[in-house]
């Protein structure tokens, strides 16, 4: 328990610059020599990526929404299991495209469940472990560049989806304003990567560990 | 509103003649005029079935035990949705071997995860949907009948593990013994199926209803 890692999350609407940013980041990290790990949500494990395929299939049918809760969460546990925790443990910085506060979006406000409740299996499923550093790339969705075809059910549905998607973004960014660094998407990416890289140099001491549990350990071995 | 079927569901260990059971119980309603739907979790949807195998296969690797539970509550979820509440909906009596008990006496008895909090997710994942009758085959498990050879990770477990598995279902059978017909397994094939049918018998009116919503629907249309 002496390393632990640092967990940054990258959330916002699609075609706001994630993935971009997310590279940026990762090309900063790996350049000044910090262990990194990239991954996204959902579908990175072997078991995520056949549950995506499960939600994804049209042949699937009419899926019940708990049922897609549910398969969420559980690609979810099994990703904190197979590769997030693990990277943690040895002290990587973990870089997440996607993590619970998409899952509240898009299940909870956009569709029929309470979000209240969606959240407690998204809880349940990860363990309650939280990101050191949420980043929220925010824009109106009217301002969204959409680069590609709506291809998934997710992209199915209409405006006014989206609109309560941003809307619990923001709020559960609002929930916790110390652990989220809320950027408006339509900066250049260039001033997003810089933001972005200097907020992040603050979780990270010289050995590459989290500075609260650092200290924490440095208390206990004087 | 005005007609609703009766949910029967079968539970207990593997081997203690769950199948004979059921099938006996459905062909007898059968036999006396009723429309009966024949099910079992997990498994029995198009996304049950997809499920499962990804549970059971090998090459999903070390599934994470939150990961595993959620699968299996998606599964309930879509089961419960596409299957069971439909044919409750059209006054069948549906007849399902396996429900939620399995679910919390192997994840939540026979696992690493609390049974209070693997039941809490698959309450919410089945809406709380209650059977009128839970049938629990009990026998010891060291007296039980293993006919074919263990197969999958559920029967890779130990004896203990079934132990504790039986005591979780007894468990749940005095908690709410009001809805519950616990049968000692070793008894005659006949002799269950009697008894099963018996106590069925006094869940349905002669239209094939279940007699509790029957007489509410009579007072609102005397």
């Amino acid at each position: 328990m002496s390393r632990r890692g640092v967990f940054v999350v990258f959330e916002g609407g699609d075609g706001v610059g994630k993935s971009t940013q997310v590279e940026r980041l990762c090309t900063t990290l790996e350049t000044a020599g910090r262990a990194v790990v990239r991954t996204f949500e959902p579908g990175d494990s072997v078991l995520g990526a056949r549950i995506r395929q499960l939600v994804l299939d049209p042949e699937t049918g009419d899926l019940a929404p708990r049922a897609e809760a549910l398969l969420y969460a559980a690609d979810k546990a099994q990703h904190l299991h197979a590769v997030v925790r693990p990277a943690l443990r040895r002290g990587a910085v973990v870089v997440c495209d996607r993590y619970v506060d998409s899952m509240l979006a898009y299940q909870g406000a956009g569709r029929v469940l309470a979000e209240a409740e969606v959240e407690q299996v998204a809880r349940w499923a990860t363990e309650d472990l939280r990101p050191d550093l949420t980043v929220l790339l925010d824009v109106d969705p009217r301002h969204a560049v959409h680069t590609k075809v709506a291809k998934d059910r997710l992209e199915a549905a209409g405006e006014t989806f989206h609109e309560r998607a941003r809307a619990s973004f923001l709020a559960l960014a609002a929930r916790e304003p110390a652990t989220y660094l809320v950027l408006d998407a339509r900066r250049t990416i260039d001033d997003l990567a810089a933001a972005i890289a200097a907020r992040v140099s603050t979780l990270l001491t010289d050995d590459g560990t989290a500075p609260g549990l650092s200290e924490v350990s440095g208390r206990l071995t004087p």
